[in-house]
């Protein structure tokens, strides 16, 4: 397959009807109408095979994962996501792969009816960057810095599960209570890993009550900390009183459970400072929406992270977060 | 340098004062305010190590062209650029290489006031992908399909000196005639491989003139040949008009000389239809600005690219562009 039937096939893949699309795939740049009142959003964010999922990994989950890690990014903002530019590269055109590639990123595309738009095909080793452009009305995106002593620290979605399936997928002794792989919590802990569902539909139940909003990929505590750090405020923080953790300490122990809820990242949950006469309604909101949902702490003026569990102090593990360049 | 410190580094040497980025580098996404009137222009380039540069190319050389190959799309669509994401994928990270890579690549956005928002950096095989966002008055961008018959053929800019530039770094044969490494004319022939200047300042002499627009980045052949699919129409080209091609005769003798000006690629010139009537005023606004740019053909309503040279038809050039995965 030459390169320009390869950006045929992708574009006949991923063609869209947005009507904000004046002009997409095949030209030297896209064409796109911004809704008025509205302002962009921009993120972007690279995979590489070996460092973001493990070398033999399905391509349709490949194409799922590139997607959905800037899908988070726009629901971290609390925006609606609109456009994707694609830039793969591939060591060599393997029409299966780049097939079950584009199934992947299609079926997350079109549930949250994005379109894509652009793009770049290269040769080299296996990496994709996905850049997305979303919307938000004026004024109304959500930042990091926006916390306030008094507000409360709020999760959505499940903090833990995807570390538990890269460590089930690299072997890893933690799992050594898990049960077979056909274990309906492993199958869940796969599909975080592999699958995870980026809680868009949030947005505009979060737009005008969050006062700070983040997307957990580097583990929560390493997210937390730049709220912390960009709003001026500490936070006391309850372990137990996150979702998906009494389900993982009877899994794993609390020690492995911990470090997989604290530190564990890829996770695409969203935390959010919400002020508390919101935390009600937003509770309400993400439940309707069959998202999972709690207040797990509080920010306050100290600085830095209080950590406790069933009304406990805990210490802080050592190592907090991902960084690909320690 | 971890991670977060590669990120403020980033920062702090790309910061911006556009009173359009109401929230850079830093949180999920940047928000951006596209002025009222105007469609949003978006295009995405990767180089890879290898592929779009040689090894061994100097690290402020990749900072510069890995923005320029995406100002040059912006151009090609007589578009303003405004807003650059940078996704650097590095084996480790190098706080020289990193300084000069970024050090290029400021340079250049300084030049054309366009503002670092945003960005990814992941360990791997060393790759950069720029994703561009420009504006244009809204319906004024300049597709590649517009191209009617009785328009002329325009090239702006210098065809086949970054091929030579290449050929010269790589050694081949062709090069044979050529003097000295400091030569003036092989100097030249490594700024345009190496730091192309993109023809942005073109766009609002080209907008609403131009009936199609496209930049040179496969070759001239190939390019060509995307404009006349996407318009519909043929074009009778004379190599003997290109305004880069007499010196590179004199250098290199006419077959090669040919195949760098038709086939080389790398150049970033742009080529656009003009109707007649609008030549005169296009020449003149290229020169009053700096620009080699001369008109070299016409287009017709015979499909086809119909080559010659001094008044005499040419056969064209079997391999008539880059393929990245031929």
């Amino acid at each position: 397959m030459r390169e320009f039937a390869l950006i045929d096939r992708v574009r006949e893949t991923c063609a869209s009807a947005r009507a904000d699309v004046l002009l997409g795939i095949g030209d030297d740049a896209a064409v796109l109408a911004v809704p008025p009142g509205h302002d962009l959003l921009v993120s972007t964010d690279t995979l590489v095979a070996g460092v973001h999922f493990p070398h033999g990994t399905a391509a349709s989950d490949i194409g799922w994962k590139s997607l959905a890690v800037n899908l988070s990014d726009i629901a971290a903002m609390a925006g609606t996501p609109a456009w994707a530019s694609l830039a793969l590269t591939l060591p060599a055109v393997d029409p299966d792969w780049l097939g079950e590639f584009l199934e992947g990123f299609r079926t997350l595309a079109r549930r949250f009816d994005v379109a894509l738009v652009g793009g770049d095909t290269t040769r080299g080793p296996l990496s994709i960057t996905v850049t997305i452009q979303g919307v938000v009305p004026a004024g109304q995106a959500v930042r990091r810095s926006g916390a306030r002593a008094g507000d409360m620290l709020v999760v959505f979605g499940d903090l833990g599960r995807a570390a538990a399936g890269l460590r089930w997928q690299l072997g890893r002794p933690e799992h050594a209570r898990a049960a077979a792989p056909d274990d309906p919590e492993i199958a869940a802990d796969l599909r975080a890993l592999n699958r995870p569902e980026p809680l868009v539909a949030l947005a505009s139940i979060l737009r005008g009550r969050a006062t700070a909003l983040i997307d957990v990929s580097d583990g929560l505590l390493a997210d937390l900390g730049h709220v912390l750090r960009q709003s001026g405020v500490g936070v006391s923080l309850d372990l137990d009183r996150i979702p998906s953790w009494p389900g993982l300490r009877a899994r794993f122990g609390a020690d492995a459970a911990g470090a997989l809820v604290l530190t564990g990242g890829d996770d695409y949950a969203l935390l959010a400072a919400i002020p508390p006469n919101q935390v009600e309604a937003v509770l309400a909101g993400a439940q309707g929406l069959g998202i999972a949902a709690a207040s797990i702490g509080s920010f306050a003026s100290a600085p830095g992270i209080r950590l406790g569990c069933a009304g406990k102090p805990m210490p802080l593990p050592e190592r907090s977060g991902y960084d690909h360049f320690q």
